[in-house]
């Protein structure tokens, strides 16, 4: 996953970029760097969710609609998020987000749990075709992705 | 890009996917699958955002972040966005949407604009990396795939 850790290096870039755009596109006092990276969030959540039904057993088992997520998945986790995760929008610095400022002391920590979201959902996207079981067994790596970088960077409710 | 147009091709198919997310996830009114095309199109436009500001002058050209941005255009516009263009989530159906009825009555049309999106994004994808002059001249094709589909699909303000 050499390519997508060098993608996702651009996230320690991101201060160069994001500033201007920052700066340029506020509204309603939510940066727009802050709206992108939660509206990447809700895409993270709304693809999961329909893997994530079908696990539980809430949606029946279709092996084309949980690979089309999952691809999703990789697809969304393999983009350079760099300029959404502005300097200066922490929950030190603004209201309207969770993004704890360890993100931004700890970037080597950052990419490692993108770099495993992004494996997870590859993993996921093979496993999702091949049968229920599989996908089931793809499941615990994948939402432990994400409960990873959670707890570690995002401020509890 | 006919590995795109088959992964579109996915919008068709919604129907039978997308009830069931959109039935279990309602959330402040808004179906599940209205806010996750919305947060589709928010990342559009951020991505957007930053070329656009590089071609108009109001950012100093880069041509790595330009890429990058462009690269997620790419990734966005080639996602299997079926799911999120549920039935009954038209302006005929729902509040918080300016989706038209046509867009679930001319599926060959939706699809054949998502096509070309993507396909001006790989355009932009290559000549952001290459000069300012390059990334100028692939706006307009760019813009022009993002309006084509408002024109005809989305209510006006």
């Amino acid at each position: 996953m050499k390519s997508v850790r060098t993608i996702l290096l651009g996230l320690a870039a991101a201060g160069t970029i994001a500033g201007g755009v920052t700066a340029a596109s506020h509204e309603a006092g939510v940066p727009a760097s802050v709206k992108a990276r939660q509206a990447t969030m809700q895409l993270y959540a709304f693809n999961l969710g329909t893997i994530g039904a079908m696990a539980q057993g809430n949606m029946d088992y279709d092996a084309e609609a949980a690979t089309a997520a999952a691809q999703n998945l990789v697809k969304l986790s393999s983009m350079n998020q760099g300029p959404m995760w502005a300097p200066g929008t922490s929950t030190d610095d603004i209201e309207g987000t969770r993004a704890l400022p360890a993100i931004w002391t700890d970037m080597d920590g950052v990419i490692e749990k993108a770099v495993a979201l992004n494996e997870a959902a590859a993993a996921m996207e093979t496993a999702a075709g091949e049968s229920l079981e599989s996908l089931q067994g793809a499941m615990g790596a994948l939402g432990g992705a994400c409960g990873d970088c959670h707890k570690a960077y995002r401020q509890p409710e």
